[in-house]
């Protein structure tokens, strides 16, 4: 495998080896034991069109964990966004000798292009792309769910017949895509659940059950897993989208829709969170949240990424 | 000792522990010795809510001499300046195993927040919060004085009886504060100079002496140091604050007062500097001025105050 | 040699050093190859008061392969490009140890004035300073000549005979007048080939012949090299200046006017390109350009300058 450009990149046994690799990292990120020399001498640039502290921190020290040579890049303003300027700066990096490139960028589809461009022949790791997808963020919430539902057991395991609510902006979300792909791989049964104007027409050849009622889902699917999406508060003026209090009341997650869930479901949210819209601090604080382990265990399936595409082992498991 | 959040939190003996560590660290700093392995492993956040290249860069040499892995998050804008966002950054750094975040913020009490919150189990350093404290200074300062006073023969020394001025906007001037605070803790004399509505009108359980004239103190009181405070220019068109011309004519410090002090006594300014301003240039310059001595003791106070912190070796001495 | 300001501190015995330096650290930049230990302990400021992504990752790459400390210092706004502020900042690096400062800035003349201060004793290499110098892009350029010429038996040997055309705004060029300084050291012919008002009035002592129409000097000097200079667009509608149509047409470089030269010559580019201005896409990607390589070479080149200054084998080979 050398890119991770999608969540459909990995079959049901590289996705599971992958959280078998972040299953050992993070035992390494326990605090007593030293950093791995895995990537040594590896340049990693993390190239991001778009701000994101957090995903830049988490790729970053994932990086620094496995002793790569960390390169930030910081492209703002139009000039560079423009498909020749990410031609130019991409071949600019390959000739610099960087052995990965991880891409952040609004336009959908930007990380296919730079791999698909032969622009790069180091490995692409998507870092989200417009509405398109996030992969790392799929493996991290597989991994979370793994964890909490086998525990120490977990090594070797996928999400079969696990119940997992996706409840929000589904239409917009690189979130919800990647997720779905990656759960529909690993055996998990997904709902999507949103006003209806926010859900997609069209799955193509994946699997999710459609439900325009959180109330109505919690009641009658025996939820192991909901995950709440980050309202782009952006968004929120467009005719499509319901006002912030209907939203808030009716596809909001809160303390008392909490109380009917069973007691082992977990609610994630991928962060930064707008407590008060799609999420209240009760159930975000609550011992069933995930949000602070979703955070850890990115640092983890990052570093298992980046040695799964740079150690040199490569495999062929991928589609 | 945990945390360093006010120069309060030292007692004579862990105070003089680190700047005894810190005399082992400046020999570190010479140029034919290698980096220093041990913080290997561990990350460091350098959380700056507030610009200041000069401080960030300081911590970032100490951390990166001890082998830390760095992350730089200067977080911009109105949005992460709110209590929550603060709680929010703060879980996510803790979440992806910060073992020290070093913070600077524009509102006084920022460190204690985070450390007293819970949200961080890492270490906290203040660097620099509002008008309220800045203890790394105050320390780097001390050092500066030791060194100047007992040279070679500094280890374990106090500043028992050192008459030491501090003029300027001393009432909004962490710097003032956090200088006070330990130098009264080392036993050196200090003395505030500065107009009456720059002056503290209470200084709880600390002792000053208050002097409205700085050439009555330089004439009566036999000083040792002079620290200049740096002038915040956006404070000089407010009511409280005298006149550019009156302040420099009054309260700055120049050649013909350089002249006044004894040939031992040292300037001090914890810059950066307005030249011509609180300091004029031949005092700036001039052997007597310890401005850029400051800067490399900062470094290698730094490094102490990392290693206090985060070498494994906890020791009790803090109050 | 301490410093590297222009490409006038390298006489041809130390020019081809570093140029064979440059040659063992391409190796070293082989993917399987781990990076070198010959910086380790060493500090390494890059001081960039202009902005420039590609140079400032070129020597960030260069520093961290031989295992630097690196700390990037972006000094944007007026207040720091003020010559006293250059002081202090300058000062304020030397007192925290820095063993080298690249600087870049907008003013000619601004590496010249942090070397010969005294404000800084660790080395000082220019990565750009305004309409002046910037000598490791010669470097680089020289660097890629003598490999596309020689190849594998480079090693020694220099530019002799080389027909060298340099085309564009020369006047305004610091890469044209590095380049002019160090081809002439290394024995190459160099042509200047620009609209009359962009050629310089006075080559003081150093060679070059001017050409008014780049396809008579294509038809008549048996070239080896075209290098087209990055036409600086806010420059394009000053008075001096053709228009962007005339200047495309009669010295932009394309298709046709590399179907003119020899197949062995070869197009150089310090990039970033304006594509469809002074160079078409078919001759920027044709095999004949090395633009790609140009970047490559870079991190080498800056890290042969960087071992040259600081391995601490000095040599006195400079003039």
């Amino acid at each position: 495998m050398k890119n991770l450009l999608s969540a459909a990149d990995l079959n049901r046994e590289a996705a599971i080896e992958i959280l078998d690799i972040a299953e050992e990292m993070a035992g390494v990120n326990h605090r007593d034991i030293k950093k791995l020399p895995t990537l040594r001498g590896k340049t990693v640039v993390n190239l991001f069109f778009e701000d994101s502290t957090r995903t830049r921190i988490s790729f970053e020290l994932a990086e620094k964990r496995l002793s790569a040579d960390v390169i930030n890049f910081t492209a703002k303003g139009s000039s560079v966004s423009k498909g020749e300027s990410l031609k130019d700066t991409a071949q600019t990096l390959e000739a610099m000798g960087a052995d990965a490139v991880v891409i952040r960028h609004s336009a959908s589809g930007a990380a296919y292009k730079l791999a698909h461009s032969g622009w790069i022949n180091g490995s692409i790791i998507n870092a989200g792309d417009g509405t398109h997808e996030h992969p790392t963020q799929a493996l991290l919430d597989a991994f979370t769910m793994r964890k909490r539902i086998h525990g120490d057991s977990s090594l070797g395991k996928d999400l079969d017949g696990v119940n997992v609510a996706i409840v929000g902006d589904i239409l917009h979300s690189r979130v919800a895509r990647s997720n779905l792909i990656l759960l529909n791989t690993l055996g998990a049964q997904v709902h999507f659940i949103a006003p209806p104007t926010l859900l997609p027409a069209n799955l193509s050849r994946l699997s999710a059950e459609l439900h325009y009622s959180l109330d109505d889902a919690i009641e009658s699917e025996n939820l192991d897993v909901v995950m709440m999406l980050r309202i782009q508060t952006e968004r929120m003026n467009a005719s499509y989208f319901p006002s912030e209090r209907e939203y808030s009341r009716i596809w909001g997650f809160n303390a008392q829709r909490l109380a009917k869930l069973k007691s082992s479901a977990i609610v994630m949210h991928p962060g930064p969170m707008n407590r008060g819209l799609e999420i209240d601090a009760i159930s975000a604080d609550s011992p069933q949240s995930t949000v602070l382990e979703q955070v850890t265990n990115g640092v983890s399936v990052r570093m298992a990424v980046l040695y799964a595409l740079l150690s040199g082992e490569r495999n062929t498991n991928a589609n």
